[in-house]
């Protein structure tokens, strides 16, 4: 690897979880694709001597280092200034600037109905407008410009690029930050770096590892790392393109081993049915009860979800599920609203009421109540009906509630996959 | 702040995004509860060189260094070995711990049905209980212990706490963590550090700062960060006890300033409408078509949500609005699918279908494709039906379709907020 990087992301809100960041696996990605290998991400409150701390750490071992978040006008936000004491280059006003992000701002108040006291909003906009000495300004996406800051003559150390905080305003700055000048410079030793996923359906870890083990001594060049996560087991493989047989060793050695598992050479899951649905050109609709509505939202993330997707009903009431996916009530009745039939019922009635060519069914226990003896928390019915055939899953699961709705909803869309694809069972 | 931990999260599946973090904001909320700082988390990936930086980095600044993950059978899992080798304790085999972990291992693989190889699973065991001399076990929840290493004789660092990387195991295994002999140790200083949180809607960062600039030297010893997000402003304080009357001072100064838009003095929305719901005795039920299963998954997150929300129509078909919540046909003709009227009929379908006190409906363009001039993409219709009256807002939102959907569920349930307990509109 011949360029590396290193992210700060700032802000206590991220530092304590209120707010999930979403910005450093973005940058590390962006940053994978173009061969920039990035070894480290730090995430610091909004205090100064944190934000210090992580920029000597970084700046260390890495070509350039990359700052998200603390644009704002609010005075926790210190970023900028930071980074060009940090960099030996003292903050100044910079009218220019100062004039755009106040014509922003301005048009922002009018869209909004805001009604902001003319000397707060310019307080804000003149903290938003220093820039260090030196440092390349870019263009602001939301209110806040980004910067590149270069080490001050005279000392070493990798430029540090800041951009905010906000998703769409850093994933809109990007193009632009990647081509100033002194970033271009401090990445020009990237090389290519491929990234391959392989993907299993309840495999061991352990098993993987004994075939990892066999086979180590063909794999030099590649950086393996596995994960597993509600089932799924992860084979997530780095490697410069003159490790590719290698590479192509590994593919064969699992394939070898777990033919039977193995579903996926890069798509998610979900990608894969995505594909399968819209190849046959096939609709699928949602009856659930312990996911909420999760299993539809799932199923409608992806763009164009629409095509594929006529609906779904969350129905917890019994009454719902009478109602609105005819469950019958002596089905209810019978095994309680948990059970097999309860499921192939939500899945029949979905599919009949939205007319769809697929009727997926989820019933369960997320707990942290509801739980008896004969059904813990954890425990978990689905089923999905297609014009050719059902297929039925039941389980436990491990987890608090958010766990045990989340795995639920990898199950569902597992079983879908086995209806459309054949292969592992879910 | 007299006791400080650094948090390292392992897991180049981490550090890439394909998994979100839980574990470092958990951690950080835990040991603030115990009155212990953490100033920052590491992300790293598996690579030991990119660990042990992080190890140094964070043992320089602090009482306690804890990591997650990487304590799995699998060899990119070097968490334990590691920071045995760190702390200058060489690991070895823990002859008893491997023999209970064993028995975990064969417990699981019965129950899930695995048919691991003896061999590659006493391989994975093996790996598991090795040990770095002098630590302190801590008994594994799922199959990994949990390890105190103090630094070697003779050296000055603080212990490192490893836990595992799974947040069920992680969070079971903490009061044995915080009881750890070594961990009471190093975290004897700590005092009690009392967090806050005040929360505006729309109201805008700008004047928020004025406020905080204005009273700035009535507010010694407070830890005030700002996080503007879908709307709300979330004004987070932190402070030692002797500083009450200036949180007392902040307080009285934001209520003065914006007595029309603070909502809640802790509470998040989503609690304060749940509360709001279970004191009438009030049940919900939602109609949405664009945020597909959204809304209803976000008011079913909380534990007891099935006693207040009966259920939800995702209804992307036309026919299904109809069908299923009673759109009339002339109403989707006369304004299309987006538009304020059927964001009514579909909160008025919902609320009569499932007999439930209140209706919510949403209806919106997620994007990116669907857009057109008179309704462009992030378009949002929104509306609330209750006994005593109803409320509708439209916006037009920003960002991706991860975006829009997830701001138009803050919309609903603000939406629902201003009709339960009035306050801010929406």
């Amino acid at each position: 690897m011949a360029a590396s990087a290193g992210i700060v992301v700032t802000g206590t809100e991220v530092l304590t979880g209120r707010v999930a960041d979403r910005n450093g696996p973005w940058l590390a990605e962006a940053l994978r694709a173009q061969g920039v290998d990035v070894g480290s991400v730090v995430v610091v409150g909004d205090r100064p001597e944190d934000l210090r701390a992580a920029l000597a750490f970084l700046a260390a071992g890495n070509d350039l280092v990359i700052t998200t978040g603390g644009l704002g006008p609010t005075a926790d936000d210190l970023t900028a200034a930071e980074v060009g004491a940090f960099q030996g280059r003292p903050s100044e006003l910079d009218a220019e600037l100062e004039q755009r992000i106040a014509a922003v701002v301005a048009a922002l108040s009018a869209r909004r109905g805001w009604d902001t006291e003319p000397e707060s909003a310019a307080a804000g906009i003149a903290k938003q407008a220093l820039v260090p000495a030196g440092a390349t300004v870019l263009e602001p996406v939301g209110t806040a410009p980004g910067l590149v800051v270069p080490v001050a003559d005279g000392r070493s150390g990798p430029p540090v690029l800041v951009l905010p905080g906000p998703p769409v305003e850093l994933q809109g700055m990007w193009p632009a930050a990647l081509a100033a000048e002194p970033v271009r410079r401090a990445l020009a030793g990237a090389t290519e770096l491929r990234q391959r996923t392989l993907r299993l359906w309840r495999t061991p870890e352990s098993e993987l590892a004994a075939t990892l083990r066999r086979v180590d001594d063909q794999l030099t060049g590649l950086e393996v790392t596995t994960c597993l996560r509600d089932g799924e087991l992860e084979i997530v493989t780095r490697y410069e393109p003159d490790a590719d047989d290698a590479y192509g060793r590994l593919v064969a050695a699992v394939t070898a081993d777990f033919a039977g598992t193995l579903f996926s050479d890069g798509p998610t899951v979900d990608e894969l049915v995505a594909r399968a649905l819209d190849e046959r050109g096939w609709t699928v609709a949602v009856g659930e009860s312990e996911t909420g509505g999760l299993v539809t939202a799932r199923l409608t993330e992806p763009a164009g979800a629409s095509r594929r997707v006529l609906g779904g009903v969350a129905a917890y009431a019994n009454s719902a599920k009478e109602q609105l996916l005819d469950v019958p009530p002596a089905t209810l009745v019978d095994g309680g609203a948990v059970s097999p039939a309860v499921a192939r019922a939500l899945a029949e009635g979905a599919r009949v009421r939205f007319g769809a060519d697929v009727g997926i069914g989820v019933t369960g226990v997320a707990g942290p109540g509801g739980g008896t003896p004969e059904k813990p928390v954890g425990t978990v019915h689905l089923a999905v009906v297609g014009p050719d055939g059902a297929l039925a899953y039941s389980d436990r699961l491990r987890g608090d509630r958010a766990a045990v709705r989340g795995r639920t909803g990898t199950l569902a869309v597992h079983l879908l996959r086995q209806l459309l694809l054949g292969g592992p069972p879910a």
